[in-house]
């Protein structure tokens, strides 16, 4: 596949109209072959209204049909994996290798939502049947489906170029919901994005659905975003980033005349507590693990594990030892984009001015965006005084938080915004401390982990990537994983229908054999 | 029970701390007694606090004891069944015996509730066990459950005193979900609220729960309820009633530093479409079943059925007189408040100076407050002029819109914002167009209705009052039926856990015998 720069609107290869940009590749500081075109409202305005107009039958999709839609975007994103592995590492500075696992990933989660469309369990199929004998008054026939929300704005993010981008788990899961997608492509990687936009596009054209159901978009400021959110036509809007871009969109839209479902996920730095027996039992090892995943990406990734915190006592030594071994013997390299970078190390100054103490760092950076690796610490009185010390800062650095006791763990706990997850190491003993803190956690963060590290994720039916504010903008969602499709899903109440007029996961005889709630028993005939 | 007018914080009654009020009858004019205690930020304080620290011990009870406690409300409530109503009856000018059908439906909500707990599926629990032979790493185990919320802030409406007001479906479902409830008690019927609020108190006082699972708090004007939105221990919002209210707390609630879930049922008119071969065969009849269904309620409603559509032809001149004739026989009756009246007056005046011609009347109104009964008619070019002929009129008033054919019909369904349903009656000759109005009314309604009038509602698993907004601010969900409950849950992972720790819906064994989904297939063992 050839690199072109255009936008890709329906099945139309769009030029620019707001000027062009080229890549940069933060190993080099070089800008990179070819141009990709710029646009604003007026493109958003041609793809969104391409949207609306594939809506109804993209939604009306057969279960079938939509599922050998999502396999054909796996097969055309397994075609060019090194491809696009080769132009994401060119434009992010991350591994060739670690691309390729991505991509990969990435093709297997639309295959598995394609068997989350054909089991069709999505569209919670619920039938309250008739009862004309009932009294005081009979009760009418009530079917209920979840169908598409409508078409979707979703935004690339930059740190997974390729699992959290064009072709990541929210467009698989918007798709799978039957919403067509309007795609704003991340500035950062450009190329990647082009090219797995163009997978999904050949998909959609020889797949024969409607072209409206994925354009992809590209700008120079804010001003395409805001076109996106804006636009009425628009139905929700999806978005991985930071804390302030997030949240940005999600008060836009709900300045809207009609205020639109943002879900936004944002900040969290998935604090992880070892408590005393798993401490003393192996301090090194929990030491050594949480840096090794702090250190991923790296530490661009919304599940680094940012905060590490334990009782002062036996362990503790070896726990933070065991830490600096792994930091300071890992080289600087190079972070996604020169904003990135500074960001860091600004965000890693702020935590050093709030009176966190460096005591461990990696060589010093050699290439102008590389990213030096840091550990620093503070005690818990501190980090109760100032709540800055728990916020996150993007990129290798981790803080480490001694404890008092038990208690003060606890109060610790108690002072966190909402997170995507935590994280407990916990030994038998531990299990009554653990028991105290596990409803803390619950309120506070999507996923709670035991003598593991957040990183990397499961895509599975469990998976929750989610959590309270500001981890996302609705706790009642996740991104990731089999159940993300229920962000696009809305239900619809069909009463009093004959049978021919009912959609199919509501007919009679249940002719596609779901699962379906009957008289609220689950029954499949 | 002796109706004293204290507000319910916990197990406390708390005097005012800013002034009192008595209810008015409407239908007399007159103050009622008892005074009742107004309040404000301090109250809401105190209850949100007390709300937070039941939080925990409310979220973890077993299933068994949540549904029990949730029956024992049903039966304080059927034991003031005849008391309530009475009060209702006097405060709002409805009937008697509406109130007392009314009070029942909603002693039996809780008990549906009940059933929904002791089902369990609302968990959604999910397991996807270990794989520790996968290549190419390992897969932990992974189970997901979904938890309550928080603590919700509950705005009683004005029009159900009893089934949308302190004891309705908000309270239940926030109670089924397991999120202590702050009810913010409506003015128009602070004895009907009082006494619903005290049955919800002392079954929460005899089921051994902590106190803060139920308050009620009561104030002039809307800093009460500012208060409840701004609470940061508040971590949702219902609401039922107009546009305007809905979306001044929906706004604000935006606006909080940590956003949370506003669901706020608003506003719809209900179209109701008759396609040519029903109008035909029995045009009398539908008319004569609208106007019945319009006037239901004095038409305050949220499903009253406000518009009615027909292409003019055979059966339009019967359906037209038939709907004329019902109105025209219905005495103007007394409306909720003298506020509900005047505005009633005022939007009918407005559908008048925008067009509308009134053909039908009922008689002159003898009470100060009382609506009088109206039809009126624009034809399809009119109504597609003027959107405001399409917003709410809350009172006994309905227009009837002549169409020049099917595809004026369409255009005109296109129009319409979100509504909670639509109806269409049709014959078997109607199904072809039916079939294409039905794609336009899902993008548009929560409901769809066919050969019947979309009031009164059921209380179902497959019930959804909801819709695209405005009729609610979030489409994804209902604010009536069994699914209610979905609003106030959000999902947890919990990945790796020993046993010991696992909540019960999620342990092994499955020890509660939920039904779970398991590896992606649904499974009780």
């Amino acid at each position: 596949m050839s690199l072109t720069g255009d936008m890709l609107i329906g099945s139309s290869s769009v030029p620019a109209s707001d000027g062009a940009m080229k890549a940069l590749n933060p190993a080099t500081g070089e800008r990179i072959e070819p141009e990709f075109a710029l646009g604003g409202p007026a493109e958003v305005d041609h793809a969104a209204r391409l949207a609306d107009e594939a809506f109804d039958s993209y939604n009306r999709t057969g279960l079938e049909e939509r599922a050998a839609f999502l396999e054909l975007v796996a097969d055309r994103l397994d075609a060019i994996n090194r491809e696009l592995a080769e132009r994401a590492a060119l434009e992010t500075g991350l591994p060739v290798a670690q691309l390729e696992a991505e991509a990969a990933k990435t093709a297997a989660q639309f295959r598995q939502f394609a068997d989350v469309v054909r089991q069709g369990r999505f569209r919670h199929a619920t039938v309250d049947p008739q009862q004309p004998e009932r009294q005081p008054r009979p009760r009418m026939d009530h079917r209920m489906q979840k169908i598409a929300i409508g078409p979707v704005a979703i935004f690339g993010a930059s740190n997974f170029p390729i699992l959290y981008s064009v072709a990541g788990g929210d467009t698989a899961s918007a798709l799978a919901a039957g919403c067509p997608v309007v795609l704003k492509a991340h500035n950062a990687h450009p190329g990647a994005s082009v090219l797995a936009g163009r997978a999904i596009q050949s998909a959609v054209a020889d797949s024969g659905l409607h072209e409206g159901v994925f354009s992809l978009v590209r700008g120079a400021g804010n001003e395409i975003g805001e076109a996106l959110v804006d636009h009425p036509l628009i139905k929700a809007v999806t978005f991985t980033g930071s804390e302030g871009g997030g949240m940005a969109l999600y008060r836009r839209a709900q300045l809207r005349p009609d205020p639109i479902p943002v879900f936004a996920e944002m900040t969290s730095v998935n604090p992880t507590f070892v408590l005393p027996a798993a401490l003393a039992a192996r301090g090194g090892e929990v030491g050594d693990g949480f840096a090794e995943r702090m250190l991923v990406n790296v530490g661009q990734a919304c599940l680094k594990p940012a905060v590490l915190l334990a009782v002062d006592g036996p362990g503790y030594a070896e726990m933070r030892d065991a830490a600096a071994v792994r930091v300071s013997a890992m080289g600087a390299r190079t972070m996604l984009t020169p904003g990135i970078h500074d960001a860091y190390d600004r965000n890693a100054q702020r935590l050093i001015g709030s009176g966190a103490k460096p005591f461990a760092e990696g060589p010093e950076p050699q290439g102008a965006w590389e990213g030096r690796s840091q550990l620093l610490e503070v005690d818990g009185d501190q980090f109760l005084a100032d709540p800055t010390l728990a916020e996150e800062v993007f990129g290798p650095a981790a803080l480490l938080v001694r404890l008092t006791g038990i208690d003060q763990l606890l109060d610790v706990a108690r002072s966190f915004r909402g997170q995507l997850s935590a994280t407990m190491h916990i030994d038998e003993p531990d299990h009554g401390d653990a028991a105290r803190l596990l409803p803390i956690l619950e309120r506070r963060t999507g996923r709670i982990v035991v003598n593991a590290f957040a990183h990397p994720q499961e895509v599975g039916h469990a998976t929750i990537h989610g959590g309270p504010f500001p981890a996302t903008t609705d706790s009642r969602f996740t991104s990731v994983g089999m159940s993300s499709v229920d962000r696009f899903l809305r239900p619809v109440t069909y009463q009093g229908f004959p049978d021919a007029l009912l959609p199919d996961a509501l007919a009679a005889g249940n002719p596609l054999g779901l699962w379906r709630l009957v008289d609220g028993c689950l029954a499949r005939d």
